[in-house]
């Protein structure tokens, strides 16, 4: 019988519901080594942390995150809660010696991930950035054909992420659309995560040049400033202080060009995260609204019989995650990626090592974001520091 | 606070572990005015569904489901063992006046599900054909459209369900290829789910003409008949005594006119349970391997502006069904159709009327299977009799 | 340089226009061995007919076909009018020793087909039955992949064809619409051309079981009954006369298992010709209105990298039809294969070797096609007889 | 009867090809006030043009194109050879008081541009750069969308061409990848399509950030440097001095933002020219390997009907161009564009207007293009002159 480790999750909404899945669903799919346990569920709104930790599955609930990390029984912390608090607790976290994974991006500058990826290192804790997108099936597909060779040498890495879910001009200011709050618009949202996904499947980049823009500069304030996904309102307006799109080109270490997108104003794409990659020997291609097929070209197929093959991901044959769930053609959702990324981190934890991505690499992630920050503000080309 | 009922589920394999995630993931995801308790779970083997109960979340197990229902606690029997054995225990459970929802198809001969199906409405308990994909939120916005007259007359269903897991011909003699288990092949697994989803949407067929075909005669027998999907062997061969495809056109009584195929030989088709609605207004197009999309043509929209229209059914606009998981664009998964039926099926209880699908209307659907059967054998139009 | 020929083109209307534009377009793009040269076109209505004949082409124009037959000058007789007049002029033209090329269904009834075929036999000259879709290049590609058993054994094949032109209940009452021009309706139109495929890609069936369906029994009669594609009225309507869909299941001689379906009133599919064969080592699948694409599945590929490749059929690794054309990527359209199909006719006259298809193929296809209407006659399966 | 013009052909390849079969077909679909007829091709090879002269159906040939435009009876002179011979050839054609189409890019230089563009308005000849793609139908759909407001406010134009042609490290030194002749590689041989797309679609960038590259350095030497498609070899190699691959982020006047990217490196990719414009009504979607269709997001639908939706463009609904070919369903190729461009010329001509795009709009999209190459050296954001 696996050893248990109490879990407290800071955050109940829409992160902390699909961490919550994970922690409920992980042991009736997976064997992992370490069994977390559904210990406490942390909010400031307890009127609210209440109602939902029963719902959610916790066997309790708190309102300070301060008095929770004072806990011996806490083997780890979960950061699901908004962009500027994951380091205040992080930082607490691992001074409290708790293994911590975090919601991407890891902290709201560059400086604070840095901090958090040293300080959890000297404390001797595990950590993970939860970029969960690197834990789809069809994304660990796309990384064994990198690494196996499938495709030679890369030369374009072209990753978009587009959705359109405040292109109402109405829709309110919820704290993704305040600096203050979240330290990014679509870039620290959803770029993170493509540039992520790029850096995971062909490595890091050099440089990148960029530009952003807000469309729409003052929205309603919304009635409450928690709720991710608000009604839309006629109410007084505030200033939207983040992107609302981000346009990025770039070069990658191993030379191969890199052009990136972000936006929440592609009419239609609801939650498209998409990428092809082209190299030497084949392409693939991927897209998360349909993210359980791999597009996949191979230039060593007779030429007469050359095509991207559309690829299902599901079933016995493409490695752990996918085989646990259900036989071929029978697909999986978007909350099965945080199923994966806990068993990795639990596993990583049983074993002593480190988990991937880690804070480390989170910063790595973040170096990047900030980069192509900085370079929407200069205009310049900005390069990225090693880290 | 919502009541609750006990649940003894019989069955521990595939349908098994899909039943026991619905009643994990239920009240996690909908508040159902009647909360099922996973209290027992069933099989012959006391090893494996010993070890299998604690993994799919049960309190406790057995081996001998005529004593399970004896017990006064169990307020629902859910059967999700082989065919063969849907009629006996569903006649015990309605004798013993126990809610049942049971696996389609819903017996291996018309005249036991008939049987079953006037067993518990004479019981009056609550009963539930488990046809899932009538859950799928697509094909529950194609019933709407459909209903709402967007499709106009209907002429013309066009299903197809095609699966390619056997295509190997030293892929074992699993109890599914056994008429005395499994009643029918191709036929009953999932020609079932087509013709049912046809009777959902476009109402019932009249008559239809059929025929059948077995193409690989004999098979190893595995080292246990009790695994759904063994190993290819070398030893010993059985007979195959079901259909591996069958193929069906029909025509309905409000005059649409259909055809059906199903097949496991489609190589490259895993799961591919799809499909195509035409009528005088409009025409809908849908396939199980892309569960959260549904296409949908309209004839009123201006003639250079037509097309079929992919749209993603996930997020809050499509009823209550998707908007329970995940926003726009964060797709669902094969298994969530489950949590749906029984959802169904506890607030059927609770609201004491009858869930659909019920036995009658699993009943139904055999009808029109066993007419399929009749016409392969007979090689003649065969009327499908009104229930 | 080649020799040189003389064709009548018997229609100047939809056909007539894919026709000329065959013979126009022929020895820019290829060398064939015979050149064909556009001497007259033909047409009842003079004033029509010579206004036609310089916009298509032509060197001359006529009214009278049986005085064009006369002419020594004339090597190739075009037979592109309505399929009532098929059998008189084919029957003339091979008594006046021409090659014939004649439009699909090669006549109204199998019986003239049969004589047809006989009668050019007969006399010795070549024919060829405008099956245009075989000369499609990833048709080709398809008939190269079974041809060389990539597809291994066939187990099934599934056609539709599926249009919705005559949609409107208000749209006239065209020639196609009426037996006594056409012989029949879906069936002869358009399932043809499906069936012609199955035969030229499987092989031949054996029986046959099949409904058919007319929806809208009363139409307007156009100003003209000439106009192919007329505008809606209001005025008198006269009866339909032909099937509007027809539904057919099937087993080919080599034990595969066939499904078919055409239909005018699949609102959204314009010209949606399409097939779906599975083997027992792999499938392809195709479709009219992406003419350039073959759909490939291949079961020798490693499991983790199986699935349905898009082969886009165009540029030089293609065959000579496709390599003709353009470089890879650059699609060609519908009426391309007009233009193969003139290729192949000339060049099997100067090759003195039958045409593919020829005459006798022709009504082999005819054959099947009087069996699926003798089924919806009788509501039996019926057999296609030898031919 | 519409008068006749006499045209001049400069240029026998591929290019030669495309324009030599719309003079060809142009009278045969539509009705131009201006016939172009088909009068000489030039070619410095003798025997090469002479022996293409009479395949692609031109009257005579000629080996001196200024010979040729010394000739009063020439009135078109259309300039289908390499790229640095289009500034001597349109001067001298302005100068001659011949009406001009030229290949795009319309210059290997900015300035010459310009000067071709003020030399022909000088000499009050009409003139056409063959952005060709322009007038494919459901490029002018897309235009008929954003004319009509249907997208709304545009904010995003994402912008691909993806070759895979000379990926193979083998393929020789064509004189596309040698600056002298070409001008530039990827980026004036295909950018310059999805550039000049954009700036139809979308009005005129601002500025532009870019980086470009060059994989294969160095290449066999061809036996010919004429030939466009030739084989690989294993001879001496010479230096590659074009780009393979340009990406660029840039900012449109209206406050869009675009992205591009053109590679010939992209495997698999034959022929992607492929871009999406997102606004705040609605997106389309195109790709010219499916060049009649046009994917088409709609905001104004209900919510629970919102989806891309295929428009197939093709038959009457879609303007003259589209209407002039097949019924709907039957799709056209490649090459039916540039016949749609040459009865834009010969119109403008015949109405005595600017044909579009003139070389003015010619050297508007040379202008960004060359922004484009000064960005990708300097390293810098580049503006665009307006012109």
């Amino acid at each position: 019988m696996a050893e248990k480790i109490n879990v407290a999750l800071i955050g109940y909404q829409f992160m902390g519901r699909t961490h919550s899945n994970a922690y409920r669903q992980l042991r009736h799919f997976f064997d992992p080594p370490l069994l977390p346990q559904m210990e406490v569920i942390v909010g400031r709104n307890e009127a609210a942390v209440s109602a939902t930790a029963h719902k959610l599955g916790w066997r309790s609930y708190a309102t300070d995150w301060q008095q929770v990390l004072k806990r011996d029984d806490i083997g780890i912390v979960d950061i699901s809660s908004p962009g500027n608090t994951h380091y205040p607790i992080a930082m607490a976290a691992a001074a409290a010696g708790k293994h911590i994974i975090c919601e991407k991006p890891l902290a709201n500058t560059l400086d604070q991930a840095i901090e958090m990826a040293e300080a959890a290192e000297k404390a001797g804790v595990r950590t993970l950035t939860n970029f969960n997108y690197r834990f789809v099936p069809a994304v660990q597909l796309a990384k064994r054909f990198i690494d196996e060779g499938r495709l030679g040498e890369i030369r374009h890495y072209r990753g978009i992420y587009l959705q359109d879910w405040i292109i109402d001009p109405d829709f309110p200011l919820v704290w993704r659309l305040r600096k203050e709050l979240s330290g990014s618009g679509a870039l620290g949202d959803i770029a993170a995560h493509n540039i992520d996904l790029a850096r995971y499947l062909v490595g890091d980049l050099e440089e990148v040049s960029a530009a952003d823009k807000t469309f729409i500069k003052e929205r309603p304030l919304p009635d409450s400033s928690e709720g991710a996904w608000g009604a839309t309102g006629k109410g007084p307006r505030g200033e939207v202080t983040v992107d609302d799109a981000v346009i990025v080109i770039g070069r990658f270490k191993n030379g191969a060009l890199g052009t990136f997108e972000a936006t929440r104003f592609a009419a239609g794409r609801r939650n498209y995260n998409a990428f092809e990659i082209n190299g030497s020997r084949g392409s693939i291609s991927f897209n998360l609204e349909r993210l359980n097929e791999l597009e996949y070209f191979c230039l060593d197929d007779p030429e007469f019989a050359q095509g991207f093959r559309t690829i299902n991901v599901s079933g016995g044959a493409f490695g752990d995650y996918a085989a646990a769930w259900w036989p071929a053609g029978h697909i999986i959702g978007y909350e099965h990626t945080f199923v994966h990324s806990v068993l990795e981190f639990v596993t990583a934890i049983a074993e002593k090592r480190e988990a991937v991505p880690s804070f480390r690499e989170g910063a790595r992630t973040q170096a990047t974001l900030e980069a192509v920050a900085r370079s929407a503000a200069s205009r310049k080309w900005e390069s990225i520091p090693q880290l």
